[in-house]
C-alpha cells in the first residue's frame, strides 16, 4: 500500500452504473517522510475521508474488498485507512 | 484509476475472437493538473466515450467487469468514467 | 494494453510442462507514436503473429483467457491483436 | 518479491474493519546489493518482523494467502519472511 | 514475461509456513539484448535452475500455477523456463 493525500475529486456525468453511487477521489502520491510525489490515482474511498486528508489506499484486486466495491465495482484503487500519525526510525 | 485523453484508435484484422466486437482506444495518460504525460495505454471502452474526450480508466482484472467484457475477454484496460470536470485543492 | 514490435523468439529445453507446446516471442515495446521504447516483453501468441508484425499485447491474469493459455498456463503477458494501422488525432 | 527494511508503522484511528487487527509496517525498498532504495510499501505483517529487520514481501492477490489476511483483508502487499543472510555470485 | 539471471539465494530462518520448502532465489532482471538491468526480483523456482543460469520468470497470479506452488504459497515471481538461446531480428 501507499500514501496519499486527497486533493479534490472527479465530475462524471457519464460512467458505467456500477460506480454511480461512488465519490471519485484524487490523490497525490506521498512517499515515506510524507512528502508529495509526481504520481497521483484516482480512488474511492472506504472510510469517510475528505479534502486534505492523509490516507492508505491499495491497488489491484485488493480494492474490491470493501463492503462499497464488493459487488464486482470495475475500480482498481481504494483507500482503506485514514492515517491519524506514523513512527518512524531515527536514524536509517 | 488514472485519467487520460481518448487520440486515435488501432486497427486490426486479427484479433483473438472474443476482441471482434470491440473498438481499441489509444489513450494518451494524463498527470492530476490534466497535462499529457508520455505514457499511453490501449483501452476498451465502457461508456461510449469518442476522440478527444477526458476519460478515466481501471486496469489489471477490474477491466473485465464492465458488461462488454464480463464475458471472459482477454483486455487488461477500460474506460469507466467520461470525465465532465474536477475540483482541486487551491493550495497543497 | 500496449503496442510491440515482434522481434524474436526464445530457445528454451526446460520449461514448466505447460508451456512445452508455446512459441516464446521477444517483444519490443512501442510508444503511442509506433516508435521503440527500451522496454520489452517475453509473451505467448494468440493470434498467428510473426517476426516483424506489430501486435497488441496484454498482461496479468488476461493473459490466460486465450484458448491457447486458458488451461492455467503460467504466462503473464500475451498477444491478443496483429495491428494492421491505427487512426490518431492530428493534434493534440 | 521484493526486499525491504522495516523502518516505522502508520497509526490511523479510520481503518475498514478488516484491518483493524493489523500492523501497517512502512518498508524501505532495498536493492539487491541490500542498499536502500527511494522507493516504499506500507505492508502487512506474517512473521512477527520488527523495526530494522530486513524482509522479503510479496504483492498483489499473493498478500492475501496468509493466515492474518485470506478472509479477504483489503491489502496489497505484506511481510512473508525475515531474511538473516544472502548468497551471492562472486562476478557478474 | 522478463529474462533474469540467478544471482544468488536469500537465507530465512523465520517464513509463512508455506514457503519452507523452497529455496529462494535473487535474479537480476535482463534487457532483450541479455545486457544487465538494475532491477532485481526474489522468486521460487519451477524448473531446476542454478546459479549463474537464465531464466525467463513470470509474475503476479502467474506465479502460483506452477506444481511447487499452486496450493496457495503467498509468491508473486517464480521461474517458467531456462533460457538456452534466442533468437533476434539483424535490425530493427
Amino acid at each position: 500500500m501507499l500514501i496519499g493525500k486527497v486533493i479534490g475529486n472527479i465530475v462524471s456525468n457519464a460512467k458505467v452504473s456500477e460506480l454511480k453511487p461512488m465519490k471519485l477521489y484524487i490523490l497525490q502520491v506521498y512517499d515515506y517522510s510524507f512528502s508529495p510525489t509526481e504520481r497521483y490515482e484516482v480512488v474511492v474511498d472506504g472510510v469517510g475521508a475528505g479534502i486534505g486528508d492523509y490516507v492508505l489506499f491499495c491497488g489491484g484486486s485488493a480494492a474490491r474488498l470493501l463492503k462499497l466495491t464488493e459487488a464486482g465495482v470495475p475500480i482498481d484503487m481504494a483507500i482503506i485507512a485514514r492515517i491519524d500519525d506514523f513512527n518512524k526510525l531515527k536514524k536509517d
